[in-house]
């Protein structure tokens, strides 16, 4: 009977069971063991009576050896770079080099063919702008799909870190309201934030954090920019203090073990694609590297000294230094690239700098006292009595209490682990200013 | 050299983690162990010379009790229900029924105080719609707290079990294109659906799933319907068959065994609240833990059995029932609810209806074959080679293959599990058709 019911939970299982995809044949299939294949050759080497090509069903970084003989006659001829296939055959060890197995077909059966001549994803280097341009067919190149799985990867990571230390995931509104009439009897605004909306659930959960797109309507078109992007941010509550400096240590330190506490090997194993050039890309790897494993405090400064550290740099800057005005990257790129240990900075309260990344992570000691709150959302000619707003004062008025929160750009963390020169490539289907394709 | 890297290691890992939570102190506290614990109080009982309080910081459905002596003074005084406070003691066995262990309290810092008169939140049960007028603070309740801890935990479960065939999680653009000008140099649209740019990582990527925020302009105000909602999406290439039918029934498979194979038994043990009365409650719950657990496939049905049974029915339809017209909820919710087994059932091809949520998921086999898409969007008046839809048809133009898909109401699975009557109260902050605060 119990015997029975193993059986049937098994069969059960299988008929859920999707077939075993590239990544798992490759890891995991036996010698002679019999597989059907689906997906697309990235590349086929046609000889007189065989023909090598390497299928990819994007679950792997390396794909498949198969060998076609000359028995499966006039399908073959019809296989080209890109054309889609279902293929059946016997895993054997490869006599080849360059992969341990490979596929030796017995069937293929044509599912898409594609016209070798017009086909966007030609075997030649292209270049990120012209594969912007195919946003729609840019996951077939080995960089744009080893990104789609390290940003997959990373989430995990994250959320993982975030879980144990029980982390509500909440999913808060991508539109945001103000006045006037509309569908919704206002206007709907995209959130350029879920800040506000997290500090909402922060007054219930006390520790609340979402992975969510988030706007902005960013006129620069620089590398570091995207319009719709996805940002993780946190907020938590906090033991109170006199002495606001501590909370925003304990905020940087829980950033600092947050990213060090991703599964950084698992992604480096992973690290399957560098876009910057050879020499550059391994002085960045290791800096990243070095960074996220070590076992000593990243540097900290605070934006006093590293006001002192601008004016006495013997260099000219577009935008002016002085105590009291905002650093521009400019500042920060000096300050985290030239200045200090190449690890990784904090620099002023609360942003995380990155070399060649810039900002990472921008968190405060969020505003709890309603007085002050008050007065400066005076000073932007705000009043707090308006109904847009009372819902934020009503967080302070009824059992408030200090919290501390940090935003994340998503894509950034991903250029930086990922080694990816700009954030363009670092989503799958980007929006920038004057540009939206799809 | 060993111990004292090990040492470092541990003391490292200390200085990024935040104090334990209420349901870590509930779950893993030992006796006479010194806590700190900052949260709000839901409720405070004042005797003459001591105060027994319960303290919340969302992290579990169970609140922590906490003892205040006369010793505190005034301070205790000051406490309501609503306030925040940071309390340091020591945990005991507790005397009393109703928890095993309590929080003597030694030492208490008022965080933020909470006049009982105007809070929001008051003791006596608060409708619904009263609370959506208050979705600020309504987290603070027990069931909208329930339900945002379920969301993460559902989200989980489902990540797992994708990420477990070999689903790449991919994050797909909210905003859209079609034609003209502005920032983008065309409109953007919000998206009702991740499906088509989905398709496009298939191409590439095999097996591709988000979980991201959807929208439509539904101007009807029902228990099922939001403006602003999550949507879980999958699509995924198959073996390609002459009979559809065949990959109709895997997807159906396919969903059948997420839904079972997200670990229901923890969602269970956690199932903390229930909006529906007593009685109808308990039914609703069992026949939804049947349905997942049952090791038996569900019910399905085809379109013209479906047809059939709705025209033998001895009722009236506000929506008259003939073959080739589409099902509407008057039917779906007596085919599933009256007629059939009620564990659940899958009716016409591929969508799914579970009793009293209505439609869970609807699925499909895509077109792959471009002659076909090309005509079936004529009869709807576009043009596949107009600029926008170029890039679909190119998806079939170079190695297109068979792929299918799903979607499935990410409030609606968190209605059924969660047995919460509407879906406004299945996600933090909804937004509906006339509605949006914060």
């Amino acid at each position: 009977m119990r015997s029975l019911l193993f059986r049937r939970t098994l069969s059960t299982a299988a008929r859920f069971r999707l077939p075993p995809t590239i990544r798992q044949i490759l890891s995991s299939s036996q010698a002679d063991e019999q597989v059907t294949v689906t997906g697309w050759v990235k590349s086929i080497r046609k000889q007189k009576r065989i023909a090598f090509g390497v299928l990819s069903d994007g679950s792997s970084a390396v794909g498949l050896q198969a060998v076609f003989n000359e028995r499966l006659g006039e399908r073959v001829k019809q296989i080209t770079n890109g054309t889609s296939v279902c293929v059946k055959g016997s895993i054997v060890k490869s006599p080849g080099a360059g992969q341990d197995k490979e596929l030796l077909v017995e069937d293929v059966e044509i599912l898409g063919t594609c016209d070798p001549d017009t086909y966007p994803i030609q075997k030649q280097a292209l270049t990120p702008e012209y594969l912007r341009d195919n946003t729609h067919l840019r996951a077939r190149t080995d960089a744009i799909a080893a990104m789609v799985r390290l940003r997959g990867r990373i989430m995990r990571g994250l959320n993982r870190y975030l879980e144990d230390q029980d982390f509500a995931y909440a999913h808060t509104p991508i539109l945001t309201s103000s006045d006037a009439e509309e569908f919704f009897t206002h206007p709907a605004y995209l959130t350029v934030s879920h800040q506000l909306h997290l500090e909402a659930l922060n007054s219930a959960l006390s520790r609340a954090y979402t992975l969510s797109p988030c706007f902005r309507a960013e006129r620069g078109v620089t590398r570091r920019h995207l319009a719709e992007f996805w940002m993780l941010e946190a907020e938590w509550g906090v033991a109170p203090t006199s002495d606001p400096h501590v909370q925003t240590a304990a905020l940087c330190d829980f950033v600092e073990g947050m990213l060090k506490g991703v599964d950084v090997d698992v992604l480096w194993r992973h690290r399957e694609h560098d876009s910057v050039p050879e020499a550059e890309r391994e002085k960045r790897r290791d800096m990243m590297k070095r960074a996220v494993t070590s076992d000593s405090p990243w540097p900290k400064m605070t934006y006093t000294d590293a006001i002192r550290e601008l004016l006495k740099a013997d260099r000219e800057w577009t935008y002016p230094v002085s105590w009291g005005s905002a650093l521009q990257s400019e500042h920060e790129k000096w300050l985290c690239e030239t200045l200090t240990n190449p690890d990784a900075a904090t620099v002023g309260c609360f942003d995380l700098l990155i070399p060649h990344v810039g900002e990472l992570v921008g968190g405060s000691v969020r505003e709890e006292r309603i007085d002050s709150l008050k007065d400066s959302m005076l000073s932007k000619g705000m009043d707090m009595d308006d109904p847009r707003y009372q819902w934020y004062g009503d967080l302070r008025r009824f059992g408030g209490a200090p919290h501390v929160g940090f935003g994340m750009g998503f894509e950034r963390f991903v250029s930086w682990v990922g080694g990816i020169e700009n954030v363009r490539e670092c989503i799958s289907m980007p929006r920038w200013a004057g540009r939206m394709l799809l």
